[in-house]
């Protein structure tokens, strides 16, 4: 797939500068970008990471001066060079054919709808229903009566318990597991008595559940996750959580039982947030905070326990001071013990 | 399944308040119930929740007054509820018929009890023993001399390393890891060298293991569950621990190497443990904390690092009030040396 | 596999102590070990450890003294440990026979080596390619286009997504996520628009990789695991990032997007790395830290917010004696205030 410069600036729609005869053999981005490969500068303000740089050419923003290299002159270089990617590395087309391999196990109950591809060892129980488009890669399994709306993409070994309902144009990734029982015990007669799960969970649309992230079943009704939700991977989130619409989770956050999230809610990685804690719309959580309280709209929590961002920030900054002040401190009280003829 | 008030009223054991005709045809949470489905009150003292409420009718309990919708009453509520909820959405019984799947792969060796289901694409290896009434769901791997114990469920995917053993009615949830190598090495010679994992997993009677969560095997003898010890989603037991009787280990916590911990210990979500650290009897162990010393019996702990929990309150208050006494202090300190004419 | 003292001690290379005929039947650690079992003393230093021991006989390092149980003393204890573990619990040799287990699912177009295991439920993509002596456990998934070196060991259900590349001698746990995509949205017109994850991971030579865990494949070049770095259970490694060689990365811990670390950098539990952080070569991270800035070789860094060990170590001492000092403040301030006539 070697091209020469001038013919990818043509094909993404740019302006050639310099050497419009460039072999190019690869696009990588800048730290890995070598002798024959294609890269690309994001902003003019990080032109000077270009120093040093081995690539034979650049994709670059309109404005740019004084690069020392070969370039391909664009209004968007990031899109840009994901049409240069694709063009070095075309998409291999679907990686199993549209048809349901002989050997998963399909229940002859399930409904199967249009252009679906179906891997080697997927299981679907009875009553599971799959929309047109779906792709589930080897050994996705469906509890019964679970239901995937059109064009989903489920990856290998992920798991729906039964009765999982999941929207269209899911993103499940590998090792992820659904409706699995909430952590519910009653200590009855000194042994942990289990309260049973009946409920389900329920993934809106355009949902992305990142690698062996695990959402609990509910008690009685629904976990639910809000359309256009993004989770990262290894995330918990617990029992009877309502997860608003277009919230962004970061990988190893835990949300416990009966959480709700607003909408545009960003909960960066590792968060701890209790149970029964709502966080309102636009609500961000700071990396390793720990959510014991309500967060009303809007604001920003930091810290474990999490407190206000200004508020996190002062007691910061403050214990920054701290072990300075308080050798501080023992020089006045001693001086002042000392000028008041006191002692120890 | 619609049934009316009066007709379920009856099944369940309560007493009809209100129009015994009212049909219901779902139970559903509080939070979730609609028009026409029942709904229920687990404590006098929530009644208010119930304001706005469009369920068609409430299970309730004894001494309830004033309600505004048609009631089922009853002494304990929430057992009541659960059997509703099973009405109208039955058991669908076992997801598969109580055979071995053809398709799963069964050494010769293996020894299967009486009962026992085994869904597709399951593995049983060499040697492995598996009791009475135990149900493998689809694509579960027994290691090799694995043992389970009578009415065990293993969920889609958990995977046995060799050797691991299993007590009765032990439920482990898809995608738990039990037995693989814990995580030893030496430098030598500027290289890790691993230290080689003889040993093995067991789990007591009545275990709970979460999704994802994961056990290592010990050095040379066991890594230990107890009876009745319950354990949560992506949580990791490190390898030679001796974990007891009825703990509860909520998500996301990490036990390092060789920790024990005594009857009814209970740990928070995302807790730390370091490695050869002691937990007494009823020990507690707050969210988020980072347990670096042993725990007497009965001890909470709070806070990373750990503390008792008095102490580590008492400083958390503290650093509360920190911003403001420093303020507090470098204006008493101005003060002082503009008294004593110092300057800075 | 019973044996005689005297026995064993010739197949150590040991010397013996007391009774050579002492029967043993076993070889566990001493906290674990009964009678007839054989035990080790690690250290000289550790001798009170034996008593109360039950076992029949103890390996322990020249020099020890007045041991009150037989012995084989050898220089290395813990090596002659394993031996006599060995002895008792031979290997079994390999669980599955050296062969493509028919219910694989492999491409016609896949490449496999000389020697190769591979279990059954097995999916091998198009273009893989897998060098000599790998051994691929039941339900593995190579997508298309990935490759091993030679003599990797990968556990049951790891997932590779497509090019994935691994070097030689890999030991990949259970369910451990290979490529999954990176976590990387824009919100544009109200919805989180994904980021393309064209790039892959690619692992070097002697690289561990716990259970669970998940490294995500980079945006357009290659997220990158270093040789012989080891990555205990749970770990997740985000997209971009450049892992150096022989660093230790402990359970649970969370490196966000394009971080670097250099050599023999280790990286304690429960850590968190912000993105584009930069860790020098022997950098050492405590438990549970969080780590926002980049750390210089050699240094020690704890704490959340991530300090330089000797801040973190005096600002966490400060705290310890806070709440003392805040009452002697209070009740200094109180005297100057009443000394001075003021008041509240």
């Amino acid at each position: 797939m070697e091209i020469a410069l001038g013919d990818l600036a043509r094909i993404l729609g740019g302006e050639t500068r310099g050497d419009a005869s460039t072999r190019l053999s690869d696009a990588l981005p800048l730290s890995e970008a070598g002798k024959g490969d294609l890269t690309y500068l994001d902003n003019i303000k990080n032109q000077k990471n270009l120093a040093g740089c081995m690539a034979a050419a650049v994709v670059a923003p309109i404005g740019v001066e004084g690069l020392e290299i070969p370039a391909i002159i664009v209004a968007d270089p990031l899109r840009a060079f994901i049409a240069a990617v694709r063009h070095f590395k075309p998409d291999p087309g679907p990686a199993y054919p549209k048809f349901v391999d002989p050997r998963a196990s399909i229940h002859p109950t399930a409904v199967i709808g249009q252009n679906v591809t179906i891997a080697p060892f997927v299981v679907v129980g009875a009553d599971c229903r799959i929309g047109n488009g779906c792709v589930l890669h080897p050994g996705v399994v469906l509890g019964e009566g679970s239901v995937l709306g059109n064009d989903c993409v489920i990856h290998p070994h992920a798991v729906m318990y039964p009765r999982t309902k999941v929207g269209n144009r899911a993103l499940v990734h590998a090792h992820a597991v659904l409706g699995a029982d909430g952590f519910g015990f009653k200590l009855v007669d000194g042994r942990q008595q289990k309260v049973p799960h009946l409920g389900c969970v329920e993934l809106g649309d355009d949902v992305e559940i990142g690698a062996g992230s695990a959402v609990d079943r509910a008690t009685f009704g629904r976990t639910r996750i809000g359309d256009g939700t993004k989770i990262d991977n290894l995330v918990q989130v617990g029992h009877n959580c309502k997860i608003g619409p277009h919230n962004l989770i970061v990988s190893q956050t835990g949300i416990a039982g009966s959480c709700k999230t607003g909408a545009y809610v960003v909960i960066a990685g590792q968060v701890g947030i209790a149970d029964h804690i709502t966080l309102g719309d636009n609500a961000q959580v700071g990396a390793q905070s720990g959510v014991m309280r309500d967060v009303p709209s809007g604001q920003v929590v930091l810290g474990s326990p999490g407190r206000p961002e200004r508020d996190a920030k002062r007691i910061l900054v403050s214990m920054e001071r701290l072990p300075e002040i308080l050798k501080e401190f023992r020089r006045l009280r001693g001086a002042g013990e000392k000028s008041s003829g006191g002692g120890e």
